[in-house]
């Protein structure tokens, strides 16, 4: 008899990230060798009668390092038993980190107790790591600062190939959500990417599979989880919408709502890859010799890809990508579309965009 | 004193919409006139000594007539009353036309209110016009595919150059919310057309107002306004998302959710367009000498531009665009992307997409 069909789905979304990991490790390897030329793997057509220990056995390279960011959490819990299961099946060592905010009294003690779980599952190495959050940004943001630059120091010093994180469907519907109320475009409703980060660091492989799914892994398993207190606390966003919005939401549009957000976002993703793309491209050719934007060449453009342009054009001049608004650039493309002569325009972090000469000129004021 | 602040922004709203219709009109006419050859501006050249009348002074177009769709509910009243101020200070005639759904007892009895609401305005012409509603894709998809065939109808017959839809920004958010229920992508995000129909024949005066104000220049002006049972009715889909749905996400994200969804609205739609666009383009280049797709070129297109394009064969080859989910067309797109001897997938329409020969070959099964 196999495994429970939720802890079936879990190792399956595991095991499917572990093999990209190895992947791109290949690779990775690979092309250094091919820079040093030092070989890494062993050659079949080596001679096999020459009994010489080749001198490059010891420089095999050690199995590859998969670290997951656990809370505590079911999601994590549930990612933790995966990877202790999977990788040692593909030869990959699996560790876990576990991120202490400070921001509740007790929360050392809640590490501690991560700790020891992530040792009974045979993880190894084992971090706990404390973190000071700031206010940037506001409560949920810094939090999530700090944790992410905690992970990436961790990961670069364990050479960590890969970080899991338990994100779910259900959180990438709420990102999703979140995303729309910014009322920003298409890139902020493409939620969390399956792969992210440095060197496609973050992995995300449970962004198909639902929070219950999770819960249940970690119910017929005997995992013990942590319900943190802040997923139920009113005072957070993300919060609200799980526990009040999502679900009202649900009743008035059916059950299929969490699904069709995580599509969404994927698809949402694609487009504003393609669409980025196109402006990366067309923005060589609206610029004149002098490297200026020309109006009447910018005009031609689709209204979606000018404004990707101008967008660019503004953060290159410096201006902060989060609090670049769409109310900012439609502002600016006004200057392209319905010209008659606007004064120069502010843009956040001091930068300045007007019209001159046909030209559009955007650069720290 | 000028009129109530809500009084202004109606009319200003409305005022702006006609403005273009008199463009595209006076477009439209010099287009014809080139045609045809026949003058239909006096020139301004016209020797003014001469005293005999034009030929062409019978020739004359009529003004042209712009008629609102009034349901007898705040907003289309709102508009109506705009439209009857606006309308003759630009040489534009202004009528109603109202329909009688059938679907509630005394319902002709509410659009003969409405008809003599529209003549206490002095609109003119005004039309009461009777559909039947059938039952194909629900009950709200039925109800507005017979109320647009009549509208059509009545739009004709009268040669009216626009027909005024009293859409808000609520409803604009509300649609953006059903689209997303959908899960099939930007398109389906991008709510409803300020200009839309034939020829751009519906206007949506206020998809950049609120319901709040409309409702308020109704009460400021002192005009009746019906309250739809359907619109709190919560057998509905968007009656749900309207009274439960919308208010829990307000609760949890805030206030400028409305906001937020209906500017997605415009950026999705943009995007949309554009990737459209370059699909529309990419299509060609695709294609063999003997028209097949060529399944090494699609691979090479960004997923976006190739989904897009096995969608519109897919379209073409008789598959109904309602019916061709984002699944659908994601697993023809493995067919490209992963191929590895799948067989034929059907779709929906009895079209059969099949890889054959390094070619994808879409058509009737």
């Amino acid at each position: 008899m196999g495994p429970h069909p939720a802890v079936a789905a879990i190792r399956l979304a595991v095991r499917r990230v572990l093999h990209d990991v190895l992947t791109d490790v290949a690779t990775r390897r690979t092309l250094t060798s091919a820079h040093t030329g030092a070989p890494d793997i062993p050659h079949a057509s080596h001679p096999p009668h020459l009994s010489q220990t080749p001198d490059f056995a010891h420089e095999l390279p050690p199995p590859p390092l998969v670290l997951v960011a656990c809370s505590g959490g079911a999601d994590s819990m549930a990612l933790a038993s995966a990877l202790a299961f999977e990788a040692p099946k593909l030869g990959i060592r699996a560790g876990a980190v576990t991120v202490d905010h400070g921001l509740q009294s007790g929360s050392d003690l809640r590490a501690a107790e991560v700790v020891a779980r992530m040792t009974a599952l045979g993880l190894d190495p084992i971090e706990s790591l404390v973190v000071h959050v700031g206010r940037d940004g506001g409560p949920e943001a810094a939090a999530r600062d700090a944790r992410y630059a905690a992970l990436d120091e961790a990961a670069e010093r364990h050479d960590a190939a890969a970080v899991l994180l338990g994100h779910t469907r259900d959180d990438q519907a709420e990102t999703v959500l979140l995303g729309l109320a910014r009322g920003s475009g298409i890139r902020s409703l493409s939620g969390m990417a399956a792969v992210s980060g440095a060197g496609g660091r973050y992995r995300r492989p449970f962004l198909h599979l639902d929070r219950q799914t999770a819960r249940k892994a970690c119910m017929v398993q005997s995992l013990p989880v942590w319900d943190d207190p802040h997923n139920a606390d009113p005072a957070y966003t993300r919060s609200r919408l799980r526990h009040e919005g999502l679900p009202a939401l649900e009743k008035a549009l059916g059950k299929g709502v969490v699904e069709a957000l995580a599509r969404t976002a994927q698809l949402s993703r694609d487009d504003a890859d393609a669409l980025d793309a196109w402006a990366a491209q067309a923005e060589s050719s609206v610029r004149d010799a002098g490297g200026l934007l020309e109006c009447a060449k910018l005009f031609a453009l689709p209204p979606a890809v000018r404004r990707r342009i101008v967008r660019r054009a503004a953060i290159e001049a410096g201006a902060p990508a989060g609090a670049l608004f769409a109310r900012h650039i439609e502002e600016v493309d006004r200057l392209i579309t319905g010209w008659r002569g606007q004064g120069a325009i502010n843009l956040p972090g001091k930068v300045v965009a007007q019209r001159q000469g046909g030209r559009l000129v955007i650069r720290q004021g």
